[in-house]
């Protein structure tokens, strides 16, 4: 294996574990818990799971890797705050949107070669990318792994 | 620049940016708001301060890349739950501490070379790396900046 390919390896594992740590703490939660708020006047733990479905979804549209699966989430869980949208998904559904859409994004990602990942990203021009060539594909994935574990802490500590 | 350079400057980039979040969510905090938990019955964020700071200092042990500058706030934030031991910092030095560790960190990890990177931490095996190779010092990097990001998003609603 080329020392490239073994980077993007070790942070595809960190991917891994972030999204498998995450589903695990959602996997313990009942129906009831998914309603609480992480804290007094903050998002549900729902509309958590809904965001972070959303948003790893949106990062085939950022890395350029194709269709998004849930893309009807964005309004629910991205563009508005929670409580704005009265119908959601069921957290049994969301839980599936989740584990489909991960996989979807992680079988796609694991296609790019080494060089694919430091390309520039979907929102970047060549000029961005040119004056700050870390704000590759790599990044987005770097940043979207940080992302799920920042939600997961407040899920954690929601649960009791 | 060599494609396995830009790869590790992607992450550091990544680090970076976890700690400096984490030190903007930090700086706006009041003293008060420092001795509240984050939910009912867990962790102040005074805890979660110390707590960042002493395993941040740690990255230097694990990562053999010498001697810490804050051991002894292991027992006060790693070994113990929160409210055990009664006589902590204060959070003003805390916030000193803090950047103190992240600046001696992110010093001595600039001076890795990408080959450096890959190579094994200390709590593995070689017998283990070779097993799994992305066992190295980059996952140490990727998963450290995950926990800080963890514990800032239970600070952040820990505020009001």
């Amino acid at each position: 294996m080329t020392t490239n390919q073994l980077m993007i390896d070790t942070a595809l594992a960190s991917w891994r574990q972030a999204v498998a740590q995450a589903s695990e703490t959602f996997n313990l939660l009942t129906d009831d818990q998914f309603q609480r708020e992480v804290a007094p006047g903050k998002n549900r733990v729902l509309y958590l799971l809904g965001h972070l479905t959303a948003v790893n979804d949106a990062m085939l549209t950022i890395l350029g890797l194709g269709d998004r699966l849930h893309p009807e989430l964005d309004a629910m869980f991205i563009k508005n705050p929670d409580k704005v949208i009265k119908e959601l998904p069921t957290a049994a559904n969301l839980k599936k949107y989740w584990a489909e859409v991960n996989q979807n994004v992680l079988h796609k990602m694991e296609a790019l070669s080494p060089r694919e990942w430091l390309q520039r990203h979907a929102t970047m021009t060549d000029e961005d990318l040119a004056k700050n060539p870390t704000r590759n594909r790599l990044n987005i994935l770097l940043s979207r792994a940080r992302h799920v574990s920042y939600h997961r802490g407040q899920v954690a500590v929601a649960r009791n």
